[in-house]
């Protein structure tokens, strides 16, 4: 068990509300806010990567934190121990959920057959620790992409023997989140992509994507499965152009291969701002196709080029954020999943509960605050008033496609110009934001 | 008719491989290049906008461009003049096609009566121009931007009347160009898109786009026009997001409408680079969807982030350009658009000339590098190797959808490990293509 | 008069403080902050070129705004006019400053004789303006940018006659600020810089730079102006590279030419942010060297790449750039210059109200949150505990040039190891930042 | 001894103009352009740390790099050993230089004397092996980025001890330096900036930096080092804001610290790229400025946001770099150093040579374009005369400083309007520079 955990316990954590340094001083998990109690709007993951595994480690230099509870080997025992440590850090924090890739709670073994025995062995405390606990799985996904023979991709590698290990790989941890009873499955495609164009089939290697994900679906029905898959889209990064680029191409590519049925979108912050939109952008593009599905929760740095994984403290963030998710239904299946990484320097344990109850704190701010927009009404009225003449015999006819060319043609040549238009009021908009805030 | 051309031409132009400062070094139109005539290949389109229309005007300052023909009125008959000498130019060049909006050929009137009938004035004398010249219009479509009636969108307006006259515009600009002979119609959303989420409803707007081109789909049959429908992909600027952000964007779109069968993409490079991608990405992503139409011919600068539309002098950029194109079976309806115009600081009628020459040579030059680089064959057979593991009796498996992932499961169990990997050679590749540039 | 003004004002402007929808929410004047009233921190300027100048044309499309008071000539008249509606504004804004260009107050002339008439004959008008409202003029510069004789920079043009008419144009802003009781001049070097290098040599045209502000400043002492003197940095739009590209490049291009006694730096958001920086690093390097002078206050869109130039109303913006101030001593000359403009979807006056409205209460929140972290002081604390171990005899050896590399090294050989650093703490700082807002 | 090199030799790698696949087509180090050997303008370095300690490890995975000489220990013998296999490529290769860290030619130990013993010893064969094989040192420097102590920077760190320690290696790496012949030293400040403002005296800070820079420049003169000191510019990663982010901060920051007489600057194009500067653009402003030392040649990806150092294959690029590097006389101590890895999955040993003959035979191209380009005389002609006018009695008055305000008014008063502008080309001169490609 964890020493430094019960020291930092008896020394600063505190429960929600409290006035001591590392406390909540938002986020009070009971509060019922627009209907329903914050916990069950935000349904708050903690990602075993980067809060049990991130090392700090970067291009330019070795790993920095301080995990005094992690003997450094990759035993299964210290896996299994490490587990432990994580549920006692999830449970302090009274997150109810936590999120994993099948290598980062199990180490590779020199065989799949020892990776998967490894993995038993490490699920089973995992099983226990729930139990325990209460905390749950949001989703569990495979990682392939760190161990070199992804090095050209995985399901999209030009070698057939290493899409037949993903599909194993991605087999078996289905199976554990089903056996964990995991709420959702994830697939972030993380070498799905090129280096350079000059030798790539880029059509086959879609295919190829979509071959995994047809089989996905088919092994998912067959073990009876219920829980959501979830598609995440990020632009690059590693590789030079990741095939999920944002959620426009992830639609389009479901679309083609007729798998939008099976799929919704995890939208990342992080993500989006490296494709070039708005977290709030994505979140409605997926929410207008149905597809709005689960979050991951970090934000990045708009001024630095690369995937920085920061935790979300901005209160306009989270307020669109949650303003959006509000708008279609509230999170189902999904939630709020920190896919964040304390910085490199702050390698000292306690940083992870000043990250995370930083990013709790200020999503929880983000849900209050959506809410009473919501509540207030003068925003969604505002959009509904703009479009009022959209709701005219004309309008109706156009929408309804019964409209014709000509008809439109004949009627602007009598009218001769439009009827003016009215400001579209942004300064205004955004200062109604701030009264909320 | 043009003075000023007459001039330039006594001085300076002469035809392809002159020694002359203004003439081509490279583009030789009758040379047989992969089969066809460059001419053939190329079909190269002087923008009617950015040669005859651009002042040189900016954000910080008025415009500099020194064109002696035009008497600065907005007058049908100097609209008419232009078309002269616009022609006068596009045949020195030897450009078989040229491309326009409505509006830069002819002058808005006070009202659509108005304006129609001046477009008719100046269609006409397009058509005499167009006989006597051998030159062809491209493609037509119509400006739905610059107009402050267009500030909110053109279909996509929060204003019904917007949508109408927009979709009058678009019917009379369909009708000069069959009328012309037009060979495609292009559509491209200037301010399709939204200034902020926070006054949009971004699905109903879409919705309406949709509902314009199943419009314009509907009256091309109803005209009889065979010419080819192009959707232009651009990600932002004028708005802050433009609805057809990239071409996976158009394609999702195009799907989820049920448009696909009626649309190819027009591919632009500054637009590409916009987006975040490279000019071959945006190709090969079409391509791969069938969609691949025309291309809008010019560069960006990749560290300033706005359309530059500087006019294409990569060899790199002209020679991937065309490796794609000719790999999707080379130009058919479409063609080489120069949507390209000269700094604001190159204001004299000569730049022009220097322009177009400069941007024709550098097509000629990719184009012959691109087939040389096809006929020596090793970059294709290279990449077809990569593959090779997929030819395999497993891959056809996968490929064909009878593996079930309980079968890959169990071959890679007992293979344990995956077949080695090899080097993706990109060092190599990017040497290869060098011997020839 | 001004009909529109005294209409809005009669249906919705109000005081601050008011419940009015238009009205202030947290900027009251006369309140007491950190030992001044907010008037005297903030010293809120309105500019003449976007809000009485701004038509909300750009790059795809014409002008929008309405703006009834102005019968859209280049008379002089016309101008004086603009002049008496510009103040009606400011005065009920209850701003204290405004600041202009040129070329923006007056129009321009056929010849430089005329120009500088009509800038008198307005002039005028605006000193009789300023004594009735009480209104100041911030700072005065020159339009050295948008006439075409600029077109390749003014004093770095390769026309040494251009240089010599900036130079005309400067003296006369120069005397007519003087006039007025400008608080300072500045120069903000619009197209000085390059569009190529190919054409360019960028020594000569900095020397020519300098030495135009050399000539500035023996004419300051000249005539007896006592303004401050100001640059501006911007590092790309128009030209591809402005000469002035950071904080750092004009503090280095003032170093070389021995000119940093006479200027100091007035920082943008919006330029900053193009600059790859945040505002915060702009003033802090400008701060660190005694240059903080001023600040233009608006804010960019970091995922769009040109010069938005929006009003700033992120409580996080306002915030961090008011602790730097607040940090360097808080404005002397300078102030909060609203270099911004209402979106060219925002084309009705109302949005002028509540486009500085909501800047000017957002720098009101701003400043207060400011000097609330910088009474509670656990900021300020924790960066000098942070930096403890320079206090040592060690550190002030190393700070005081008396320490060598042979006893540094001694002393780490014997030492063998640093003494443990400890957490950067980021995500602390910012929950601790969260705290005020 | 290296066996895979070997073998490489054996079958693919043959010297310069030779047909063999691996070999060189442009690089001929005994032919006379412009007046020297290419092998003496080139000057070519190979880097120790991607080339021989690079595994290919990335964020997202582990390493891929196929060493097989190399047996992934961290003793001095295979340190040893590592340097015979390097030197056995570079004579290979027939580059004339090569560069290191301290810390990737020998193993850290666990106290500092300890990790100067390992330096010392593979020191050793490092002496042996360069006049085993001629080959020279370009320049050393000291890694004060990889090790955790140095997590919040070396001369910046807020933690005296982490100062000390970084002059104590900087001191080592110095003396080796030095007793290698070498002809330089670099200081890349690798972790010499901030993450965060909210925790950093940015200031003191900086001081800190110069301070260790003026200790090197009194520890070089006792030891008569002659080399060259450079700085190298990088504007963020790893940290959010590196001190020595551009060309002109460097030189703004050796001005303010009297460092300027004693450093010359190391431009990197990734670098440049990231800055927003193109690389011609850093040279130009180093070289301006008397201070362009040496370069490190590789090339980014301007569509991704971190440094990919990659093998530089532009033509553009090379010719760009060489015309700036012959304007401002050739390189004198500096050269052009392979700062460049190969891709994550470009993993083979003969990977190294396409990779390495790539970069050397585009830069062989670009020296000779260049030197054709500066024999034509054309560019420099054409720049010479766009400043004419500043030659004239008016220009040498204004850059001689004798002119005044008063006098320039009254010219121009007089003349009313500039002479004209004549256009600046920009397409003509692009098309001038494709002319030679």
């Amino acid at each position: 068990m964890s020493n430094t955990f019960k020291k930092i316990s008896a020394i600063a954590y505190e429960g929600p509300k409290s006035k001591n340094p590392l406390a909540f001083k938002h986020y009070n998990p009971d509060e019922i806010v627009a209907g329903k109690t914050m916990r069950d709007h935000l349904r708050f993951a903690v990602v075993y990567w980067h809060t049990f595994r991130g090392t700090g480690s970067d291009p330019f230099g070795a790993g920095t934190m301080q995990r005094p509870w992690d003997d450094g080997s990759n035993s299964v025992k210290n896996a299994q121990n490490r587990v432990r440590v994580a549920f006692e850090f999830i449970e302090k924090l009274g997150a109810p959920y936590y999120a994993w890739h099948d290598r980062d709670v199990a180490p590779e073994g020199r065989t799949l057959a020892e990776s998967n025995k490894n993995f038993d062995a490490v699920a089973k405390v995992l099983k226990e620790e729930q139990k325990r606990t209460g905390i749950k799985l949001l989703w569990g996904t495979a990682n392939l992409f760190s161990n070199p023979r992804f090095v050209h991709g995985a399901s999209t590698s030009c070698n057939v023997d290493v899409f037949a290990y993903a599909a194993a790989q991605v087999k078996k941890a289905m199976e554990v989140t089903h056996e964990l009873g995991g709420e959702g499955y994830t697939f972030w495609g993380g070498r799905e992509g090129y280096m350079t164009l000059l030798n790539t089939d880029m059509k086959r290697e879609q295919q190829h994507l979509a071959k995994l994900l047809h089989l996905a679906v088919a092994y998912k029905k067959q073990i009876g499965f219920k829980g959501q898959f979830y598609i995440e889209p990020k632009p690059k990064e590693p590789t030079k152009h990741q095939y999920d680029s944002d959620a426009a191409a992830c639609l389009n590519f479901l679309r083609e291969h007729g798998l939008l049925p099976h799929f919704k979108l995890n939208i990342e912050t992080n993500h989006a701002t490296l494709a070039g939109h708005t977290m709030q952008h994505e979140l409605e593009v997926a929410g207008a196709a149905g597809a709005l599905g689960s979050i991951d929760a970090n934000t990045g740095d708009e001024l630095l080029g690369w995937d920085t994984d920061q935790f979300p403290t901005s209160i306009y963030l989270t307020t669109y954020t949650m303003l959006s998710v509000l708008k279609y239904g509230g999170f189902k299946t999904g939630g709020v999943n920190f896919d964040a990484k304390v910085r490199r320097e702050s390698f000292e344990p306690v940083d992870l509960f000043y990250a995370h109850i930083g990013g709790m704190d200020a999503f929880a701010r983000g849900l209050k605050i959506a809410a009473a927009i919501r509540k207030d009404g003068r925003l969604a009225e505002f959009v509904k008033q703009r479009y009022a003449s959209w709701d005219s015999s004309l309008g109706s006819k156009i929408e309804s496609g019964k409209a014709t060319m000509k008809e439109l043609e004949a009627y602007m040549l009598k009218k001769g110009e439009v009827t003016p238009n009215t400001s579209g009021r942004q300064e205004f908009l955004e200062n109604l934001i701030n009264e909320f805030i």
